[in-house]
């Protein structure tokens, strides 16, 4: 039998954010292949509701199961927050999302148990992360702020700029007022808003990358599990899909992956069919 | 035979900015009967690619058809600039965008030639409001920009805001430098920047607002067909449907529509099926 440790690694999102958590994939896991899908003909799924996202999840999902792969691990927070339940539920491989290793990360971190969350609309209305970290920690206190403008200000590229300076000022007035002393980025473009968000906040708060603390925890789970291929000596490659147009992924990949992919290909979805 | 000019007027968009154009055929149509269709499932169009978007408009002009519509008009601007010829070519009824209205209704008002286009990325790419000015007038000078910030900032709910102001003041730039005296808002969510953009372009420049011309095209186009209803003397109603849930449909219908919607239904495309 072809052994199931030497399958790539799902990884999905609702476009090409996710490719922030595929980026810490490569640092923590540099020989496990990934596929990667991004649904871009019907991003973004944070302003959606559970309904819609679960759907579309589901669909992503069983994308990357037809391609084999080894795990699903769910790099849009917004899907994570609503789906991962049904996603277990359904598949039959493990799944990973970003939020319970983000509220671990989060517990950690802080000193004071006032944590604050920035994310999308849809992950704030789950409560996803208050509910992870008040279910861990009864003394813990969470500023949760849903930010619509920030993945618009990231996919225009105005990291640093005066305009993306006074939204994070107004979205961040709570999080401050709030003295917590460590802040979730709950949504996978937030990472490249580190130096914006660290002219507001200072070096005071303590910043948890969601995408970051997904790959330790996955690659710790994957090795409990003796899912992980430790005796492969090649690097390992990444491969994408995009439900809409291939073309401007190469550029995306660039800004969000930091690396180029040589494999993009359009996968046609069910509800795309 | 039911007659067809009974039938309502069917509006797609791909969400909830539409339902500006909508507003416009209250005013200017209020006997007839429309039924909205807004894909907020899959919104936004404005940053996909031509063929996704045709897809999706052929899905939402096939789902009025079926509703019983004696025309449809393409509310959003994406799929009016990409989709058009294709609605046209496939579905038996009368289709129209909101491009040409808007192309025609710059045409008469600019006096130097010189027109701005402002719009989503996808609808600038398209360059349809640039081909449709230069086809009619050798002489004009077209500056389109896209403004993809524009959407999430009116949904935000900040048309009175510093952040819109600077955000503006930077897209409107090269409208400014190009001296044009016309300015198209070529996106349903712009009429609700009226009053910002004249903050920052002042009296001067006229703003072609493509949702109030496309009404007053299409009512021209359907009296010259013999499709009003002259002789109905009730008030139109107004039907909705959503793709994503219809919940908050009411808060974006007294926005941007400015009046209540009472029956509000969620559309089945076979996309989302």
């Amino acid at each position: 039998m072809f052994p199931m440790k030497s399958l790539p690694i799902g990884i999905f999102d609702s476009g090409v954010g996710g490719l922030t958590v595929a980026r810490e994939f490569r640092r923590t896991l540099p020989r496990e292949d990934l596929i990667y899908l991004g649904d871009t003909a019907r991003v973004p799924y944070g302003s959606k509701s559970p309904e819609t996202v679960v759907r579309f999840a589901c669909e992503d999902t069983a994308f990357l199961l037809q391609e084999k792969v080894k795990a699903v691990v769910v790099a849009c927070n917004t899907a994570s927050a609503w789906a991962l339940p049904e996603l277990e539920r359904r598949f039959k491989v493990p799944v990973f999302g970003v939020t319970l290793p983000g509220v671990r990360a989060a517990l950690a971190a802080t000193r004071n148990h006032r944590i604050g969350v920035i994310a999308t609309s849809a992950t704030v209305r789950s409560q996803a992360y208050t509910r992870g970290i008040l279910a861990r920690c009864d003394a813990a206190h969470v500023v949760a702020v849903a930010c619509p403008l920030l993945v618009p200000l990231v996919e225009e590229g105005w990291l640093d700029h005066q305009v993306t300076d006074l939204v994070l000022r107004e979205y961040l007035r709570p999080i401050v007022a709030g003295r917590v002393d460590t802040l979730v980025l709950g949504c996978t473009h937030y990472p490249l808003l580190k130096p914006a968000i660290r002219r507001i906040v200072g070096r005071k708060i303590r910043l948890v990358d969601s995408a970051a603390t997904c790959a330790q925890f996955v690659a710790e789970r994957l090795a409990d599990a003796g899912l992980l291929d430790t005796r492969r000596r090649r690097a390992g490659e990444i491969r994408a899909f995009v439900t809409d147009e291939t073309e401007r992924f190469s550029e995306w990949a660039e800004r969000f992956l930091g690396e180029p992919v040589a494999k993009v290909s359009k996968a046609v979805l069910p509800g795309l069919r």
